[in-house]
């Protein structure tokens, strides 16, 4: 195998949601921080012509000896079927990365203002992409099990909304 | 800032494109063999009943030197305006860490056959995560530069598809 490879933050979260719990991420605001140290604003230039950027970060709080490595109930829930690491999204897996899509509201200077970004305030951040059309796959259908409809249903909703209903 | 973090491969792509190139990853034919010392086949149970993975995985023929830091033309193209790097989805970036959303052909003990994974063979896999539908940002409509649609117009077509064109 290859050898470890040294990953470097590009920024941080640095206002946003305190508390990791499951859901309810709709309404969630937050702020990321490009290291200024390493990066000018050219290194941002356009972002904004992008209504939804993918981030790339480091699930920080995960203890190490709480890694998943084998197979597990999805949210512990015992209804539903156990699936290996590497096919549920839960952030105790191995390398601790977090890809997830969000909305750009507003940047100004080095600071990007999503909505939606499931990552807590101290979250390190690791690369900022584009959400491009051409990568999304809307080529074919998307297959998943039931269980993942029903774990997602409260995901990006707002905690008024589920109060509501 | 955060020290620096270290990632270990959970796998290689074991068969593939050899060469780089930007274009016509539509029919190309992948095996990413998870790493049988680190993980038993329970890590990958149940990934079947997805049928699109997200890759995550670390761009290792870019040279440090290459890596851009601040703003350039997508693709060298000088009509296209001038993006920073996290408003481009190009290899030679901080980190050198891919994304890529591909398809489950079939998996076999810890090999998994994907299609239309844009990793040439030998690239070291960081995560591997299953694509949910909630997760896919279909909420709002995507909002993107008309240089980021003609970009990708080739990206995902087969080579033959162009030839007739």
């Amino acid at each position: 195998m290859a050898n470890e490879i040294i990953i470097k933050p590009i920024g941080h979260v640095t206002f946003g949601r305190k508390e990791t719990i499951d859901d309810y991420w709709g309404d969630s605001k937050a702020v990321i921080a490009l290291d200024a140290k390493q990066f000018s604003q050219r290194a941002i230039q356009g972002l904004d012509s992008f209504s939804h950027i993918e981030v790339i970060f480091y699930f920080h709080l995960v203890n190490d000896q709480d890694i998943l490595t084998a197979d597990s109930h999805p949210r512990g829930n015992p209804v539903w079927p156990k699936m290996g690491i590497f096919a549920q999204r839960k952030k105790d897996r191995p390398n601790k990365i977090g890809v997830s899509i969000c909305t750009i509201d507003k940047i100004e200077n080095n600071f990007i203002h999503v909505l939606g970004l499931d990552a807590v305030e101290g979250t390190p951040i690791i690369d900022i992409k584009p959400v491009m059309t051409g990568f999304v796959p809307n080529k074919t259908e998307i297959r998943e099990p039931e269980w993942a409809k029903t774990l997602m249903c409260a995901y990006y909703k707002n905690k008024d909304e589920i109060d509501n209903e």
